[in-house]
């Protein structure tokens, strides 16, 4: 019997933050051998640009589909930019579990409201 | 019987694209009530710019991290810029499971490391 | 006799310059009716997160511009985020006389190879 | 008798804007010698995303001055930033003087205060 479709996702996302946290140097991560472990051994500087430079990439690939491109690239280019986000939660002990958490807590009318109420 | 930690966190993803998805003007979203349905109604460049401003606070409240301030912060820009994210890929047409699907596609020593090469 | 086109371009920047240093409160400047003054009162993170904006819409002009659009509206932009780094600029007791200063040093073959070099 | 300040400064942006209509591909730019012919070469993708990496590298520069750190940095980055839209000014058939003349446009009260009420 397969995992439903919702656990096996979610458990991607724990999946992923325990590979990067395989990558830190403490924890025998390589810089010559990992992408992950090459950024954390930079240090913050270097996965933080990436996270500007992702943005970017997600609003050129949005302008694209705009125009009639597939949105394949942008959904690609989206799993970029959270995967640096997911780097940097690792580097500041924090983890995907608790930005989800967060999601939950503004979830539903009263908490998207509340967003909207308090960028007012 | 409570649900484990990690079918209800990815529920959360699932629930808030679904209350995102009612947001649409299709869906009878109300551009005076709801800040999702405002962004939606203003079109992609509204929330794509937001995406862009996000991806700046995260960079700076990481940088606030690195000189002494609590993580908290940072966690909460992080939540917004997936935040707007998601309004994108409700835009578009996509879905949070695909992101993590396609992060899960990469996970493992593998897929980390075919990104690294990718790049390279 | 009119100045020479050069001339009187970079009394510009120094003009637009002195015109920020005039918004800072010090100098007397009222946030309640200058923009400029509403930003640098506010201080760094409200103007930072304004280049990470204007960036993310030149990028977006530019996008458009790709795909038909009239330059004209990446031309604003432009000097949108250009505005927005001056304001930086005064805020921590720097001037564009330097950033173009640093681009002359830069300029001609050798410097930019030179930069070709730093990033290789 | 030396040049005057400011028109030397001016010279140096209309200097660096021919250097890099120099290195258009049309003009005998090399991609394997010219960082700029380079990133003319990839097209306009490779130099906005460029654009979103420098304003986040001018974010992180300016944190680091808020903590402490010598401005010097910040300043290198912001000639950065402005290079790479001077990069794409050329791939648009645009102009830095152009940039100047639209903040000329703005500048003075009436100027900056027309961008408050254009905003608000």
């Amino acid at each position: 019997m397969t995992a439903p479709q919702n656990l096996s996702s979610e458990g991607a996302l724990a999946r992923l933050a325990a590979v990067i946290e395989s990558r830190k140097a403490a924890n025998g991560g390589d810089p010559e051998k990992s992408y992950v472990a090459k950024l954390l051994h930079k240090g913050p500087d270097a996965f933080l640009k990436k996270i500007g430079e992702e943005a970017c990439e997600v609003v050129m690939a949005a302008k694209d589909v705009d125009h009639g491109s597939d949105p394949s690239k942008l959904l690609y280019e989206i799993a970029d930019l959270w995967f640096h986000t997911m780097i940097a939660l690792s580097h500041y002990g924090l983890d995907p579990a608790q930005v989800v958490a967060e999601l939950e807590r503004r979830e539903g009318t009263s908490g998207l409201e509340e967003k909207a109420r308090r960028k007012a």
